[in-house]
């Protein structure tokens, strides 16, 4: 195991990763703000003159992650791609490769519920209304945004693995059970997260804010994202879809 | 001419444009910032068992920039691909296939230069030293920066524009004159620059800030990103190639 496997597993770095990637997703979040909705780039039935099925945003992300695949991007149990079906494989190996948690930890990605999430509820919220046509510069913000997000959703699987080494029994004994509910309890840390939500809330209004030369605003309704948006991100989606993975990891943990 | 066509001729919303881009320039480096240098990824002879020439940052881009020209990227004169050899054409067409500029615009491109300086000279002060072989993700943060960068340099084709039709006979003259001093003299502004400067300075400060629940740190050890190399990649790199495009788009202007 390198220094990286073992950073991975260390609470303190895997921490320092979760807190960097909160800034990753709200600068995301605030560059793909700067396009309206473009909805025509997101509905399958639009475009419809040209070759290939699916939305404009399906055909972008499916190539993306085609060419990110062949350098090697999907190598660490917390990178997952939207769209795995025939993803070709890394022409590169890199000291990612070096697996460090159980081989079922690669298979668990909750992507699809992220995508629905981002795409029918979360983006419209985002995104004023609207259509300026600069559809793949907006999809490639998307996929900057669906990509961090994912990220910080799948190292659940780092989280899991961490909090189960730290009490084996109490955790096996509700992984043989198949108690869903109880890994659940065991795993929450309601604490934690209200202050995780507090802070996103915070950074969204220091990132979001007008800098000019003269003054910094601060006044509420120039946060080039919603702060409460963000909040919400996190409360209702980002939260609970980590401790899904978590507890899907959890659940495989000893097979 | 639609509404859009008309927005990038106007003064103010070129000025929004150019600061809005400040920030995703910004949001960008710190997110790059975030991987160490991740030299091989650079190195066209590294990772010589793989299949194909160059390096694993030219094959990402290339295959993104591919993907994303069928999706209708480069079809505006401020979208420049790095390799536009064989690259494929658009399969969508949007309301940004309007021309709004001459056509000699499209084939301005500054894009060698920023990619030799980014790769060359920038991004080695950016990422600290060192190798934790995530080359995909690393790059595609690369990706993200140089697309920023270049969009925000040949949006000087729009800012060259309105200039000319400020001042039609001046420009005139010194473009028959073929006079790129001249031409160079009257589009630098330097009290502009020098508030650009200070300003994306101040932004990196507050940025690339640690904001935690308890206190703000704005001790300067803890910028993500040096915001004196915010200010340098400004007034060294950004600046003078967006002049460089004015230029190179005026002595055109007329053909």
């Amino acid at each position: 195991m390198g220094s990286e496997g073992f950073d991975k597993l260390s609470l303190d770095s895997i921490r320092q990763t979760l807190i960097g990637l909160e800034d990753t997703i709200i600068f995301s979040l605030i560059a793909r703000a700067k396009f309206p909705l473009n909805s025509p780039a997101y509905d399958p039935n639009a475009n419809k003159n040209v070759s290939f099925p699916g939305s404009l945003m399906e055909f972008l992300v499916k190539g993306a992650e085609a060419v990110q695949s062949q350098g090697g991007r999907y190598q660490t149990p917390e990178e997952v791609p939207f769209f795995p079906d025939g993803l070709p494989s890394a022409i590169i190996c890199t000291s990612n490769c070096l697996q460090i948690l159980p081989p079922a930890a690669a298979s668990i990605s909750v992507n699809k519920n992220i995508w629905d999430i981002y795409v029918n509820q979360f983006l419209p919220l985002l995104a004023a209304k609207g259509d300026d046509g600069n559809y793949a510069l907006a999809v490639a913000s998307d996929l900057v945004c669906l990509q961090a997000i994912s990220r910080r959703i799948h190292y659940g699987k780092y989280v899991a693995e961490v909090k189960f080494r730290g009490a084996p029994e109490a955790y096996t004994a509700a992984i043989r059970a198949k108690d869903r509910d109880a890994l659940m309890n065991m795993l929450t840390d309601e604490k934690v997260e209200a202050m995780v939500k507090q802070r996103v809330q915070k950074k969204a209004m220091v990132f979001g804010q007008e800098v000019t030369l003269s003054v910094t605003s601060n006044n509420s309704s120039n946060y080039k994202v919603d702060p409460s948006l963000v909040y919400r991100l996190y409360d209702e989606w980002i939260i609970p879809l980590t401790k899904e993975v978590e507890v899907q990891y959890l659940l495989r943990r000893l097979d």
